[in-house]
């Protein structure tokens, strides 16, 4: 199975999230469910609405005896009553007939539609004048127009928005299945890593990655747990390993930056019994040397050092990984993107696929992307970016001017 | 003041958020800091990086010991030692000198450019062979080149995403003061509407609204607290909503759908001392019946009865309050937005703003929308779209084709 260890496309990377299960279901609160994933289809129980409601203030009637009004040869009804806000009416509206109705009152037995106030005036308390014609149905929601009883509301894997709590809501329905978030393990490698709150020797470096990644976890709606700093120790990288994939869904180490600390966490898969390199290299850049690894069927991924080339893995790579495993479908529109042109030429290598950090700004022309110089490890090229711009596979580079799609970094 | 209450355009409406004061700053862990706002400017307390740090795995040397190498006329060094990862090198690289250096590691004293291991050949232990001429700074990062200490790392209002959260890890930053999130307030009116958990007698609906504006206020990082259903009752209404202000920091009362019980909202917000109604009427459909009063510095909204309705209300007017009052700043490149063309033709009315819903698909010319047919009151509208189309105030629709922004419903 030597052939996998040459560099994969992205594609082929992306294509191994089926080798992955989807987390369980649980059930969770409605008011928790908003942002999850549906464990489940829903099929509705009762028709939405449930009765005949009235979309206009005004009166219910027989539209039938409307037929013909006009402004100078109205219709003369009588008034028999009034249906109240959250009653069943307990008349029946017979023709000739007129029962006066709020927007959401239900529809009195016998009607058939609803006047709006403004085509009406009444003359006393029980003589109506309509001055329009009013067709069957006008003005009127009829029982299941929304959602009748038995259809589908809601599919398996689908996203929960704000108007489908709304709508689990509308059939009484207070608690949810979805899937489990996933728990995902960062551990650090490196020898030169200092934790954040510990004094920075000279020659050491911070602990960016942890945080940084942890944060990109919780974006992903998932639970980071940090295992800490291991360094560049191919036996202490294992025992941890082990304890942190038993007790989480998905393992991301983030890599030392050296070809040596690299190698540490290869040669520890290698070593790890029931392990299975799938990847070891992405043709992607900045990202290429990321690994990835199944152990007891969770994905480990080994991530550059540089928390820019970290970041991009994490975004274009391990996300979709995440989103998979969480239940949610492959493709939606989602994520933040906008259309731009470019203000300067991009060079790239053919080969590969470039992912360019790009500021946005407003111009007379629309919106303008101006790509972000400075050294691809700066940390600074990731703040000062609002988006990222990909160059596919086998182009050179963009030209200024070039419309391109930011991906915008929220 | 009477003028005020000719229907308001949404800029005007919009222009009010400066009547609003900002909330509090408050202090949070570094990992509870991911999408939150920055409540202070913060300056680099050191330079980030700290030192010279190597690019490249390879050798730090001299420039000038490289100069003129080439593949048939190398350059010849003396390897003096090796720079550890996370330690200061205890020697330093004169003129014919060379040290072992690691992507990462610290540059010892005297050298000032690293040369790629593949551009050499090590003959023995203390004999390096060198094929290329090499840059000064070539492969090296100086200290402060990411951030110099002083520099301004973050404003005050900047939104605070994973890069931001790494960026203050890497300066040991592991607090940060942030606005503070706002609590917001859903009273639901309406004799008809009935808890979820409720048996649903003839003629009642369920209370959808209070979950929908909960989700949606979630959405926006902010706290919903439901104060319940109160019925169409003017002196019920201003006791709940005094309590609710007190406890608050905005309050949405989410209307009856009825002309009567508008009226209630009006009458109890006219009638509380302290209260001056701002707006009374927006020009934007669906979402007319719109009612902003501020009451001892908060905003109150009294919002149309229709959980559609309601909702466009919320994400186009009162999302820009939250995010105002939450301390972000007014224009940002936020929010998803898709670009598309309209699969069919739409009617507007001119002198309002028009918000139809739609649904993506992809086809052979790029993304298409479908405008969601169906009574505009139904919540399978929402339920089934993508996104919202904005058919501007003095546009009498679109044409079938025409090239619209999509601002994605998630």
């Amino acid at each position: 199975m030597k052939d996998f260890f040459k560099v994969a496309s992205i594609e082929q990377v992306l294509d191994l999230r089926n080798k992955f299960p989807k987390l369980e279901t649980i059930t969770v609160p409605l008011a928790d469910a908003c942002g999850r994933i549906s464990g489940a289809s829903i099929v509705a129980p009762e028709n939405l609405p449930g009765f005949r409601r009235a979309t206009m203030d005004g009166y219910a009637v027989r539209a039938a005896s409307t037929f013909g009004a006009t402004e100078s040869n109205p219709a003369y009804l009588t008034i028999v009553g009034a249906s109240r806000m959250g009653e069943s009416p307990n008349f029946s509206v017979k023709t000739g007939e007129a029962a006066r109705i709020s927007t959401g009152a239900m529809l009195p037995e016998g009607a058939d539609s609803v006047v709006m106030v403004e085509h009406t005036e009444a003359l006393d308390a029980t003589t109506l004048e309509i001055y329009r014609s009013a067709a069957p149905g006008q003005y009127v929601v009829q029982p299941g127009e929304d959602f009748a009883r038995e259809d589908i509301v809601l599919t398996e894997g689908q996203p929960l928005r704000p108007q489908e709590i709304g709508l689990l809501a509308a059939f009484g329905i207070d608690s949810v299945q979805v899937c489990r978030q996933p728990v995902i393990a960062v551990i650090s490698t490196g020898d030169e890593v200092t934790p954040i709150t510990e004094p920075l020797h000279p020659g050491k470096v911070r602990d960016i990655n942890t945080h940084t990644l942890s944060a990109l976890i919780r974006t992903c709606g998932a639970t980071p747990v940090s295992y800490g700093i291991i360094s560049d120790d191919r036996e202490s990288l294992q025992r941890i390993l082990t304890v942190a994939a038993e007790a989480s869904d998905m393992v991301l180490i983030s890599g030392g930056s050296s070809v040596g600390s690299r190698d540490v966490t290869i040669d520890a898969l290698s070593h790890l019994s029931d392990t299975h390199i799938l990847i070891h290299g992405i043709s992607i850049s900045p990202g290429k040397p990321t690994i990835l690894a199944t152990f007891h069927r969770k994905a480990i991924w080994g991530l550059p050092g540089h928390v820019v080339s970290t970041m991009v893995v994490f975004l274009k790579v391990v996300r979709p990984f995440i989103h998979h495993i969480s239940g949610a479908p492959p493709t939606r529109f989602q994520g933040s993107v906008r259309s731009a042109r470019l203000s300067r030429n991009v060079a790239s290598a053919q080969g590969r696929v470039d992912y360019i950090r790009v500021k946005l700004r407003e111009s007379e022309g629309g919106l303008m992307a101006d790509p972000i110089l400075g050294k691809s490890g700066l940390i600074n090229t990731m703040v000062k970016a609002d988006g990222l711009v990909e160059i596919g596979l086998n182009v050179e580079g963009l030209n200024e001017g070039a419309l391109v799609e930011v991906e915008l970094l929220v």
